[in-house]
């Protein structure tokens, strides 16, 4: 097998940059709020101060939220013992690609300006780029260990133009809400990643087992992961939520479905160890499975107690996943899915979707108020004359959309990346960050007794 | 020693959790800046932006304690060489749990609707959930490695629950202010656990002495805690403080204050280790003792170099507690306080709860003007009448509240963890997280001249 | 050599912070928007929000700021394997130390109060006193490892003095923009620390080489540093931007120049390394420089394709940097140059410099609108005059000046630092934590034979 990328990567690299440049140019300026006009638009529409701008809404959010796209899902994945440069590496470059596509892609369907032809970007736009970029990276834990960095960017580039296809015809054409994008960006994103794997399936993938576990301080580097995706979880559902009681209330739910999950995760790791006792891979990511599991309802009136209750089945499912589910999918069904996305993505994913339908159609004026409801639903223009329950079809019809995306499109996407050109690892390099790194010379590797009988053990410090 | 929780920690957990969904389902709804209602209330009382809605004054600072609550304190305890798993995944249990008890306990006494009998949440009560539990987690620093996860639960309960009640005496009864909790989380926290701890006394804790400290790579994890607690202090104590100057000067003086602090850190530790060399000890705990000891004043007009004093001596007093008085607690006061929180935050908290009641009391008109004065201290209302020098006393009052509550509550918890059904490590036990994990098998934890003579070693990547 | 700093660090750090709170006493007072007067000048302003106290449109952004300094300087130096305590301890006392004299110094310059003679600080002036801090610590990065942290602190001290006169030079007197430093922070800063490092070289360094280096989880460490830089450099450069279209223009420059930068730093570290692998040197430190470079002109009307191209050739230029130009730098030049500095902060800063010079000249009024350039460029009072190609000059002047500072100064301070007194390593002890640290005893450190002939190794625990 060969993993020589001197050519392909670079190449990817430039052309797209490039491509990226060009593109940009002939397409995107700032928005109104962006551009050095605000100070003239600020006048002529009594704006009364520059803090409505809405990068003030949206900017300590927008911060959040790239957090967890880089530090988040970066450090995540850096559980497996001798993957976590490739897992934070390949995390960062993968985003950094991503986003300028998505930045594009979104642009054009929902930042165009018809009067000049031009995307005009602001913040929300940054925010929605990241977003779109989490579904790939979620896609990139089903196939960490065993895809080269150009697979990753194919699937990337690919990715992010089916997001942003399904996620017009979810918000747009079926005029759906997902604020924190539990059909668009979860539900997508893993089924993607699971197709991608299923036609990447490596029967002989336990030649690199060994590989494929952690040692003590990988799992503490993961922890790091987990924690800021879960402590900025209510900035991600929250984000591009209605500025107001919409933000504030999306927030507050997020809040309390991933304390709920917490809780019902512990339980289920020690009550399936022997023991007792907890297991790294559950609390690592089932505590987060409350998070995406609200994504669709944070905004809507799901009320504090609606929150505990999706976190409370969503941990009890994503941890049962883990222990059962995950081995299944593996054995029978040919899934190899490395940090087990099925059980933290695609579950709660369409959980999510569901408990959105479900919120959406039992809405009443009585509990969101008259203008409320107009407001959190936007039954305005031409969605003026939606009910509620319709509305819960809708929702569910998104479900659907996305997963027909994701399902579909990770199939073809899983197909072009079997051609052998994308210099993959063979069965027995994956989970090894030798093949795409230079990684320094641990000197304890060298076997010990032989250390001893020359100079280097002697020295304390080289054993590190 | 059974140190099974098989039984008792999904017990407890579902338990709970069951419990919270009921009583939320009960008591709690979104006030009227998180419910759907909030753009008729906007329009009823001429808010003219939503930029005012509370959610934009308090969120980035909710962030930053989100982060120190669950990062922070998860990540400074993780400096013990083998207890890294403990240390993070238990604060995140702990914490997680205490959250949504805090937000029913303090809301029955803060933020209950007469008119309809609820509990109305928004952001700032989600704010002070995570200060309560903070008080907790100071607590776990005292019993870190010592306890079992079922004991923590337990100490959380009763320890949200006693702070929700001293609080309510020191801010309500008394009307003492207190903005960065130096009295009602820091003061109350570090007695609660250090009473614990000395209930809890193990004669023959040396069984366990050779995991009781760091090894290169934990120190440098631990930082992560300390760095994120340093930098983000700032909105601890300025995260409930008034909106505008309160805000501001808060910020102000912690930023300052932990500045000095650290300087005077270094010269201790240099100047009581042999050449001069530092001590990680102290850089990762004592440094943060002038945040913990300028809450209570952070709001008031401490003035800038007031500030820089407060840290002054904070670092020095908090350095010489791990030199010289952190052995004495252990040795003859049979206190055994794993992360030193005596001298992070007990005497640092005590010495803030007495800089706020002296600044309170020599406050006065001409320096905080007639409104500032009023408005700072709330002296409106049944408190109209109040005056600085009565203020100070009611603060000291306060301090007393919080130490009496601590150290009362301490030893009544203490009592109930020392039942013999909590599955608490034996001491030879204690700081392993063998105990309640599944451990990764490190490779190079086999013996190294056996592992050279059968497959092990000869593969590099095994024994990072 | 005498490494002893027990009588040095601490007279310095006790001698240097009671001068700060008598400086503090006499000059220090918050200014009128963290003052409890605040609400009477509210009233007298007719200002309808507490929300538009600057503490709101700047607080999320300092925070960012301040996690940049603390934990991205500090963690990015982590990378050598055994000088991690020294990264982030001393980044950390640093950073602390130069804030303080950073408020003072730049306070004189920009904040005093001719009516009272006092300095009055608010939210602007602590991420100012960040910023100047920051030119400190991109400075460590060029004598990382070889120098003790007293004679940090004497670089710190002229280092902040030098700033807060460049900066006054070139912000006030030749009234050039620079939101994001490239010229005031990151080329002076660079400058300074290479030409100390030049004065300061060691001809026999490679006696400390094997310490010189990075092992696998020092280098995970590092990215920490890498990512949280990375990720809130949109926040760098827009934190004292202009409010409103100033900050958002500026946050959109920075996260595309960033995401640019990422890709042809990946594409040039894989063409230039054998089989194409990546080298984490690069992607610790070359994925930056787009966010340098974009400093001066990020909030000017660069355009979001000049952002893309501006990043496009930082990448290249940077890893180019550290692939030719560090070792010629070394080698010819004589100048040492630990983190590779030079790549990542002065040929970017200067870059930065050039972008800022050509954009302001080429500023025009149908791009920027009537009161959109007067408003970007502050082309009122003294400057009403001005037009932006002689605004072009005068930028390209105020990067001469920034260079002659860190040049002119580093010299000075080189051979300051060269004086035998400050305790400084020998050259086989440089990059070697024991020096200044107490170091755990990583009991796996004993050669594995005779351990294994002893009660150490049967503990599996005892070698993490």
């Amino acid at each position: 097998v060969n993993t020589n990328i001197k050519l392909s990567l670079p190449v990817v690299c430039f052309v797209w940059q490039l491509s990226m440049i060009i593109l940009f140019g002939v397409f995107v300026r700032y928005n109104e709020e962006s551009d050095t006009h605000w100070v003239d638009y600020r006048k002529e529409n009594n704006i009364t101060s520059d803090i409505e701008n809405d990068y003030y809404f949206r900017y300590p959010s927008f911060q959040d939220v790239h957090v967890m796209i880089f530090v988040g899902f970066g450090f995540l994945m850096t559980f497996l013992k001798r993957y976590s440069f490739g897992a934070v590496g390949f995390n960062f470059l993968v985003a950094a690609f991503g986003i300028q596509w998505a930045l594009l892609m979104q642009g054009w369907f929902h930042s165009l300006d018809y009067t000049d032809g031009k995307i005009k970007i602001g913040i929300e736009n940054l925010i929605n780029a990241d977003f779109c970029v989490a579904g790939c990276l979620i896609a990139y834990g089903a196939v960490l260990g065993k895809v080269s960095p150009v697979q990753l960017l194919v699937m990337t580039l690919f990715g992010v133009t089916l997001f942003a296809v399904e996620e017009y015809i979810i918000l747009n054409v079926l005029h759906a809400k997902d604020a924190g994008g539990s059909m668009v960006i979860h539900t997508f994103g893993a089924y993607y990643g699971l197709s991608i794997s299923w036609v990447l399936y490596r029967p002989n993938l336990d030649k690199s087992k060994h590989l494929n576990g952690s040692v003590y301080h990988s799992d503490v580097f993961a922890m790091i992961g987990t924690l800021f995706l879960w402590m900025f979880w209510p900035s991600f559902n929250s984000a591009i939520a209605d500025h107001g009681d919409g933000q504030h209330r999306a927030a507050i739910n997020t809040y309390l479905a991933l304390a709920s999950t917490v809780l019902t995760t512990v339980a289920m790791s020690s009550l399936f160890e022997k023991t007792g006792k907890l297991d790294m891979v559950h609390i690592q990511n089932s505590t987060l499975a409350g998070g995406v599991a609200v994504g669709t309802a944070a905004e809507f009136m799901l009320s504090p107690y609606g929150s505990l209750i999706v976190g409370f089945f969503c941990g009890i499912i994503s941890t049962l996943g883990y222990i059962y589910f995950s081995p299944f999918l593996e054995e029978k069904l040919k899934i190899q899915d490395t940090c087990g996305i099925h059980n933290l993505h695609a579950m709660p994913g369409v959980i999510g979707g569901i408990v959105g339908a479900i919120s959406a159609a039992a809405a009443t004026n009585t509990v969101y108020g008259d203008l409320g409801l107009e407001n959190t639903f936007d039954f305005t223009g031409p969605f003026a004359k939606r009910v509620p329950t319709i509305q819960g079809g809708y929702q569910a019809a998104g479900l659907c959309v996305a997963l027909c995306f994701g399902i579909g499109g990770g199939i073809f996407v899983g197909l072009v990346l079997k051609l052998p050109i994308w210099g993959d690892p063979a069965d027995e390099n994956c989970f090894d960050d030798e093949i795409y790194w230079e990684v320094p010379e641990d000197e304890e590797s060298v076997p010990p007794i032989l250390a001893y009988n020359n100079h280097m053990i002697p020295n304390k410090h080289a054993d590190m």
